[in-house]
């Protein structure tokens, strides 16, 4: 399944109407059928399509068939929980300083959907650590990194928030849990000297707890932001201009360094 | 120079002071000196130590070493031009998809911060193609990337806006350039199909020029945002809440994806 | 119907639930009985409380009845259109320096909502004239205008893009239309020299037509702005942060001055 | 020195360089004389003339003479303390749902800024009464306010955070203090019922106890929000865009009514 390669049965793939309202994450079979508001799509005409190409429902009306991008694996998970959106997880990135090979914890795993980023951008030689106290979020988790085609490149585990981490030497930890102090003396013990810790919460509150538990546990806290994503509308007559409606808010991000005296 | 070996003379590190007022981007020697705002720091205290160690000025003022992140690296390259913010940056790189192992094209290279990012996050098994019109942009930028440690993974080349691509089959295409619309065409010959462009533009007017040639060239749009990002206070006695001074504004980021019909 | 004063019959109130989930905007009659989710509310045991007090529904929930302020007057107008909002509205009475005894000028009319915060703060002793090019919606914004109390300060009139004003000297004027520019030149002979014009527009074309047509015909651009309100959520247990949605654009404000030479 | 009248000395007045990069704020004398930097500008050039006029340096720049608005009277106060900027006040005005002839309390008086403001909405049969702990910042607020032309409005007091209020039965009351939760429950006993009480708080904490203490004081709360401004640049080449800087923060804003039961 390299990029530009024809689409094949088994391969996920993302149909989208020609005016974006609309998109549907479909899993191709042979004699399969999508069911849209505009008509029925047969699984078929789009085997052996490169990706990008245009098909058509039963009534005409024009879609377009892509591999799903990773932010697209991202927001197509399962939920069981809030997700990390991509607006934050691209943020992340950088300041976890990903790259590939890297090894990596993340706790919690939630319903896996920043786990799908993490495993895309360390690579195949790159591992994710993702521990929840949750076996029913694992379970879900596991299923939508499955369909993710990324699996192998994680390992999930039970555990609780305080915990010791069964890893150690990792290049970077990200903390997505209701008390991220509780995990931040482990993730000191399984973090790399001078490496990054990334932490999401979601009230002002929990934020000055958990700046005050890096700095007690020996961390030097680098940036701590929210990040506003405003979506803007381009229309040939109408013009330019933000759209009337927008995500508020979704979490504050702490990023931290581990250092030692 | 894994991460969690000492450091080494020949490498560049980021010395902070202990309140995070102010960075420093040394390269290392024997017998180097920094002279900072709170006394002088020899380099050779700091060769052999961890990243993350502390270490102490003339005046005996605390300093922490890290080896720089990839957006250490991104802010601290020598500028010629205005440069992509980490918080554009990590946006885009979700909307490019960029995974390790990856051929990617940018155009234009201008001071090479977000080079350094696209090399970073495709490894040294993928490839940056990076254009840039001006001879001395990519001279200048070469150098950062030289600094960074990641030139292996780029090939730099002169080339003006509407000119071919010399690559094709790339899986991602980053524009930067004042008039992005005279790169598209170029650019929908040089990417695979399905896969996506995203384009940073500073005003609305070249927004709606740079979306309406998109559609012309059978680019389906996918997002059009702008990302805002607000640095938050926290002190122990004076509380939470975001800080006074932010930055207002940097650009309108698009991704599009190439469709065939 | 002075403040402080009992509620009495004929008054319009606003009938709030104590969790603020809901809010009624009622004209008190003798036997009158609101419906609500929560149990019914008869108008009589409102009348001759003051106004805060509360009341108690069919189901024994308690809720609050209050005079509405100016802004629950402005967002309770029956809506034929889009409305300005109070967080636009408010920085308008200070870009068009609003004062008692003002005259000024509003085209257009639309459902009214600007033109009931321009009366309630011109006073008794000021007058503001509203032009709008469609009759229903000056018989609509007039409705408005009495239900809250205020028709006494306003002049309706029909007018379209581009005639000229039929009031001369006033202090101030706010322009909402489609095609402000049209508005300018009328604009200008009727305000007085030195005075405010404030206009809102939708999108980033017609603020460019809008700033030029402005500048040709002698007036000094003082400022051009967007607001943004976040609504804050603050919780006992759960804590302090922004709310999940907000409004991400409303219009972008201008304001000028005019000059002569 | 009604509106549209000839300027005359006395008065106060604002100069503006024409491309709005610089003003000045000057009170007219006979043979006086502004230094810019563009040249000098006697005063007596001005006095006869309509405010919107325009004015010639000695170096022929061109400038424009106005009357100020009352939030240029607000911006130009003499400084003691921060200020509460037209983007909150204007919001203010709406929550407190001041209008002509209203009583209204102000704790504490800082620059007199807003002062200006409570004091130009009430008008001339209204009164502000403003209370500051400082008998410094009250001195320096009579000068503010007496430069205003609206010090005839405004009652001064000193008052300590805690100590009842000296007036009854006022229609809104502003708060802006370090411990505003010390000032709601005589605050309670001098609102009438119903009324509105506006907070102005820098931080989450102090928030979340302002909120408690208008809870447990007998107050329903209606809105909490904070206002962010966005100036935008709009130029007949470059295009519509956003300001590269902002204000990223100036406080919180709560509004709340007295209740009773």
């Amino acid at each position: 399944m390299a990029k530009g390669d024809p689409i094949r049965y088994g391969e996920s793939v993302i149909i989208v109407d020609e005016k974006k309202g609309k998109s549907f994450y479909v899993l191709l079979k042979e004699k399969g059928e999508l069911g849209t508001h505009k008509g029925k799509i047969s699984h078929d005409q789009i085997v052996g399509k490169p990706e990008g190409s245009a098909i058509y429902s039963s009534t005409g009306e024009r879609f377009f068939v892509f591999r799903p991008l990773v932010s697209d694996k991202m927001m197509k998970v399962q939920r069981k929980t809030q997700i990390v959106y991509p607006k934050d997880a691209g943020w992340l990135i950088l300041s976890l300083d990903l790259s590939p090979g890297m090894k990596v914890i993340e706790i919690g795993t939630g319903s896996g959907a920043f786990t799908i980023l993490l495993a895309h951008i360390v690579g195949p030689e790159g591992k994710v650590y993702t521990f929840d106290r949750r076996e029913e979020f694992l379970e879900n988790a596991k299923k939508n990194l499955e369909r993710a085609g990324l699996i192998d490149r994680v390992e999930f585990q039970i555990l609780n928030a305080g915990d010791p981490f069964p890893v150690k030497d990792v290049s970077a930890i990200f903390l997505d849990l209701p008390e991220p102090w509780r995990a931040i003396p482990p993730a000191r013990e399984a973090l790399l000297p001078g490496r990054p810790v990334s932490i999401i919460v979601p009230t002002a509150e929990q934020l000055k707890t958990t700046v005050s538990s890096l700095k007690e546990n020996g961390f030097m806290i680098m940036d701590i932001v929210e990040i506003l994503e405003r979506k803007i509308l381009v229309r040939e007559k109408e013009g330019v201009r933000p759209f009337e409606k927008m995500v508020g808010f979704t979490g504050y991000l702490i990023s931290a360094r581990k250092v030692i005296d």
